[in-house]
């Protein structure tokens, strides 16, 4: 871990330090993804079937996951691990449930009705990664807000072989369609629909290189499907003070620095002290972990920056926009209206990332490299659409109207003036167009 | 217009009916665009001078607005205008504050606190087309979410010479910074910043393909910029039984067709007679307008579809996802509940499409070319970015440790585990690790 004293750094330095390393940018991913989009859009389950022999661990010709397959998932599993994932479903659930917002209406003149309602949207598409470990966990974080929003298909794809949590987990979710296909034909898809997969109108979930890839071509094919945000290696930043347990954010740290070689580690402290006890605390749980070679990896490109004073931690977290950002001081709550641009904000000694990794309530689907700043934490609303609705009554329009007519004209648009001057002169009984005035009364 | 007998078609026919044109996709728009960046990145404020001379009507030295000359364009309008602006702000600003979302606070289990919060997004970046007409309307729809969102910095850039109209909105905004400069070269400035003009996180408004394609490109740049939605052609459907008015849809049909050639006009009745009504109403109403020939074009593009009742009305419309839907029928508000992927709504014949593009107080910022069924109308929302964040107490942990444990250790992920662990067994006095156990009580 490379150590920084922040003051000492110029203005440049400091930018520089806080600067994500540039994302390997292969070319050639790009091209195999366009035909394999292509293929999958040409050939439909034919071609998903010939990936599958190509790319799958265990290659199907049954895409769909049949109710069978799934309950001897089930059977297969042992009480104790589907107890903790209910005790999970039901913390996710209670918390997603509330960010339900009832109708806006407000009248904003007499006669002048606005409302802003949502919609859950149609079909989601929700991926979920095989690779070295199951995990059940993104099903939940993908699928409860799909439920409750009230999403009317919900589709799921992982690779084959899917694991029994996963299978358990979408179940215990409500999702009814699983496919045990993974990739960017999965991706490809869902965005396109084939004679199996249904099509759907946005995609959600993690993946490899390849599925980011194929995230991001159909995202910008508006034949395609929206995706849920764009994607980059996973970090933490932890703000910490001389009160802090140098076990517990070293463990911390560590959390997140086993997820892969490229995970980012921040730590912003004013303790030096503090600062060395890590370090030790680092070395020592390092070597019991099973996942060391990648956390020896991502530990090796972290950062240890010392700072003068918590109003200074907080400016170098709001300008780094960290995914997790963990606050271990004395009074962590006291930092929150000065904290900006993190996805998920993590406080005190006893809220380890770990619990909204899993379990807490929060979603773990967080905007990454920088794109906190502008991106939110997947929630209820990105599995709906906000749209807006109005009604004028005859006093409306008559209010309204001749505001209306004067901008139009400002703006030169005759037929939208016109549209209001129509309505004016029917209410006035002086319409010179319009056979229907009966109506209008 | 072109009338389709909607049952008399097969699902293909019709599927293909609602199937949006494909838009000029010009490779060297692309070509172009990226220059434009590249240079204004290398060279900033001479490469905007530089494109200034080339591509403004009043090329400018000086990119940034003086007050002065804002005091000026202020001191010349009309207060007839004047108070049509202030007017439009009011119900506007009515509309969108009432948009504020109270945190969201949940106990999900005892001990266990998350939150979900909203914050603004700090800088935020406008632009307003010049073009044919001055668009303060388009001032007056991305600027007033950013001041009740409380986004720090406000960047407006419009093409040289700013109309007057323009200026004196962003004014009446609270629009403190504002740049004559358009095109691609704004988007890069705002994306990027350059010596004069700020760089910014998200960038929102409409115009020509150039900006679009610009738009495009630094959103894909994670150095680059943040947008509000995908851009199309605008576009409205009206849902018309045999009780609307000929004149009023006419109207309301000319309103969108003046919009550009390109824009889409759909006409979806139960009603021959009304069909053949509107059509002469068309005739008339053309020939008075200014911008004839444009809404001429658009209208031959357009569709007539007759259908069989308001419920086949309704699918027809969720098919297409118009970006604007006017229902004209006896009871227009029964049919909300059926009515899907709609940008915005505008109920009965006292609310022409006109009052939303000005004045009600809804955005008229809407998503077109059936991205509606996944985006959503601009609002308050698109400015802020949501996060969340929890807080467990010792009490908590304790509940949910062992089910984080249980997950972690599903996953394979050692480290999210140890993370847990360590805190209970600190809480249990059985720590192994760890030197500051006094700061656990």
């Amino acid at each position: 871990m490379q150590t920084l004293i922040w003051k000492s750094l110029s203005p440049a330095r400091q930018a520089e330090a806080l600067t994500r390393p540039a994302l390997n940018d292969e070319a050639d991913i790009g091209t195999v993804v366009r035909e394999i989009i292509a293929s999958v859009r040409a050939r439909g389950d034919e071609a998903l079937r010939e990936l599958s022999q190509r790319f799958e661990r265990a290659p199907r010709e049954q895409l769909r996951v049949s109710e069978a397959e799934i309950d001897a998932a089930c059977a297969r599993l042992d009480d104790d691990i589907k107890g903790a994932i209910a005790a999970a479903i039901a913390n996710i659930r209670t918390f997603h449930a509330a960010q339900v917002q009832p109708v806006v209406r407000v009248e904003t003149q007499p006669g002048v009705l606005c409302e802003l309602r949502t919609q859950p949207i149609n079909r989601v598409g929700l991926y979920v990664p095989g690779g070295s470990a199951p995990l059940p966990s993104t099903v939940m974080m993908l699928a409860i807000p799909a439920a409750i929003a009230g999403c009317r298909e919900v589709v799921l794809c992982t690779p084959s072989p899917a694991s029994d949590e996963i299978l358990f987990a979408a179940r215990a979710c409500g999702v009814r369609q699983v496919f045990a296909i993974g990739g960017a034909q999965a991706i490809a898809a869902m965005a396109y629909g084939t004679e199996t997969i249904p099509k759907v109108d946005k995609i959600f979930g993690p993946g490899n290189a390849y599925v980011t890839e194929a995230k991001g071509q159909v995202s910008r094919d508006w034949r395609g499907a929206a995706i849920d945000m764009p994607a980059g290696p996973s970090e933490v930043l932890v703000i910490a003070d001389e009160s802090a347990n140098p076990a517990f954010v070293a463990s911390d740290l560590l959390s997140q620095a086993e997820h892969g070689p490229d995970s980012q580690v921040v730590l912003v402290t004013t303790s030096p002290r503090l600062a060395d006890a890590i370090r030790d605390e680092l070395k020592a749980q390092l070597a019991l972990l099973s996942r060391r070679d990648i956390a020896e990896q991502a530990l090796k490109a972290s950062l240890v920056i010392l700072c003068d004073d918590l109003e200074e931690a907080c400016a170098i977290s709001n300008a780094y926009a960290p995914e997790h950002l963990i606050v271990q001081t004395e009074t962590p709550r006291a930092l929150l209206d000065r904290l900006e641009n993190a996805g998920s904000i993590f406080l005190g000694a006893w809220t380890p990332e770990s619990v909204g990794d899993y379990a807490s309530g929060t979603n773990h689907t967080l905007p990454t490299y920088g794109y906190a700043r502008t991106c939110s934490s997947l929630g209820l609303a990105d599995y709906q659409r906000r749209y807006t609705v109005q009604e004028l009554s005859a006093e409306g329009i008559r209010g309204l109207g001749p505001i209306v007519e004067r901008i139009a004209q400002a703006e030169g648009l005759d037929a939208h003036k016109n549209a209001v001057t129509l309505r004016l002169q029917a209410l006035a009984g002086t319409a010179q167009t319009g056979s229907q005035q009966k109506d209008l009364s």
